[in-house]
């Protein structure tokens, strides 16, 4: 159509085209499961609930560990359980003994492969927790150690960037934390077509890349909900692009790293249409007096108060769901940076998919 | 004495004289708290301890957070209860009701003056929880809410970059713990004459620094119980150079943002001697074999095999008291950093000291 600014996939055996695929699966993996998914997710909360904890861990690493931050979030707001993310290491290297009695440990992995994870989950169990884990294998070792286990069905994830079964994570978790109050998690049945149509807008992104192509740093933050997003969102731009992109709630800005901010840092804002949302207001107004470059993902009234951004469209969306969508846009935005950097953000220098660490 | 490089202290009134004579005072302030602190934090424990808390959970910002992680790896592996980090953000924003019983709440400020600890600490009490506030200022709100409250005894802390505080806390934060278990924590009586001989060592420091002094970006790494020093150094190098200073576990870092790290990102890594040490040796080896500018913080020995660093006397030094030395050269490392840019680390751009989030 004329006019029309068309944004081509790239083709097998081009940069990028692996993660492209994957990004671009996302609403099916989201709705699989909805439907195949969901009614097994259910049954286990339902169990789960059934012996009562009191308490949650989560153990999890790098993209993983943000979506455990999600659901400590949900866990907190929700369910009012007091909850914690693990310190690994202390079972691990320092081989401590906890009681955990009436603690639900929740392990989140892709792969379902670090040793770590299930040396943790198997010390949480012989110390009397409750052990879910979470993950896209389930034929994998923490999946077997687990005394529960739910399977992200997402098909397997080849690039190293992990963008699907990060979303996928987020919708697992929903639907878990939400059954275990007994609520069907029907509120996220909206998702998928949303993120379609997230996902449909790429040239925005495309065009919004361009500011960060000779970026030597990034801020990233975000308050409540969207913080795991913030995180998530800085740990792609890093494995992607190395710019060093630093993470942190609105309020720990505050405390210290604001000093960085100026004309030469860009900030990336993620504004959630809710109370953490209006908890960054202050964050917000700071940064605007700063002169701060303040690209913002959220609504679209908070886009057209900033120097740029990615409008959502959240406004049937609870606030727990939105960060299914906000993370769309960032992951787009890692993959074209890298791109215009001439990088490849199928294969980041220095990793592997599957990482070992004890 | 010829051959001698004296390191002069800057006088009243030049850049960095606030920081630097709080950073002299710290040996003093670990003095007076293992001797008119002591017995004081050693009460407040036996009285928690007969509560029997089965959870803790950690509230603090900023350079307190650091402490509360540090106090989080000392319960884990000393105590063997599960710990969690509050976000913050579920009650004072979300207005989240936690069933808090059995739940031990220390909230970690400087200052005890910001609003969302008090808040926090408030409703966690109301929720059930044992509440112990741990501050610089016994006539605070923070104190004021707190059931418990535990004085730092640090005196007035005037630069913005905390520093004696910090030590405090480790300190404060260390009796207490072992206190928990009925440990008279007599192994910390070594500490302030150690750090005493570390602060003497500065003219090393400002040769380390030198290093630094045109770095557009720095990568700090730990593993265990050197893993909140790391995070407190890169607050340090943010708040006074605003150098992106990016701290990651060391099993983190290898899962992502090891991609950016190359000749051009210099990595500080804290090795404790000890368990987390040794977790933190396959890190060590693969950042050797990148050709990375690695400065280690820890044994002599690991600082021979690294680029340079900064041999500490942990000999005869619990894993766990460590921290308390490996901060002091970072500190000092901001600090030098900082001069050396030009710019006056008492009091980086847009912060005030007591910071009010809500």
């Amino acid at each position: 159509m004329a006019g029309t600014v068309t944004s081509p996939a790239p083709r097998r055996g081009e940069p990028g085209w692996i993660m492209s695929g994957e990004m671009a699966e996302q609403p099916e993996v989201l709705r699989r499961l909805l439907t195949e998914g969901a009614p097994q997710i259910r049954e286990t909360a339902r169990l789960i609930a059934a012996r009562k904890p009191r308490f949650v861990l989560l153990s999890a690493r790098g993209t993983s560990d943000h979506a455990a931050l999600y659901a400590k979030y949900l866990i907190e707001v929700e369910l009012g359980l007091p909850c914690g993310l693990t310190s690994m290491s202390t079972t691990t290297a320092y081989g401590a003994t906890p009681h955990l009695e009436d603690v639900l440990l929740i392990t989140v992995s892709q792969s379902g492969g670090s040793p770590d994870l299930g040396a943790s989950a198997a010390a949480a169990a012989e110390a009397g927790a409750i052990t879910l884990a979470v993950t896209n294998n389930p034929d994998s070792p923490l999946a077997e150690i687990a005394q529960f286990h739910i399977d992200l069905l997402a098909g397997p994830e080849k690039a190293l960037p992990a963008t699907k079964t990060y979303t996928a994570e987020l919708m697992a978790l929903y639907l878990f934390v939400m059954g275990l109050r007994d609520d069907d998690g029907s509120a996220a049945a909206v998702v998928p077509d949303l993120a379609a149509r997230v996902l449909e807008r790429g040239e925005e992104v495309r065009h919004l890349a361009g500011r960060y192509r000779f970026a030597e740093r990034m801020v990233i933050t975000s308050r409540g909900y969207g913080y795991p997003t913030a995180k998530e969102a800085a740990l792609k731009l890093m494995e992607t692009s190395y710019i060093p992109a630093l993470a942190y709630s609105g309020a720990d800005l505050l405390h210290g790293p604001l000093a960085m901010v100026d004309n030469i840092s860009p900030v990336i804002a993620i504004v959630t249409q809710g109370r953490g949302g209006r908890a960054l207001q202050p964050v917000l107004d700071r940064l605007r007096g700063r002169g701060a470059d303040l690209v913002v993902v959220g609504p679209a009234a908070q886009v057209e108060a900033a120097s740029g951004g990615f409008a959502l469209p959240t406004d049937r969306v609870p606030e727990a769901l939105q960060p299914l969508l906000e993370i769309l846009p960032l992951q787009k935005l890692a993959y074209e940076v890298a791109i215009a950097r001439g990088q490849d953000p199928d294969a980041p220098r220095a990793l592997s998919k599957v990482t070992e660490t004890r």
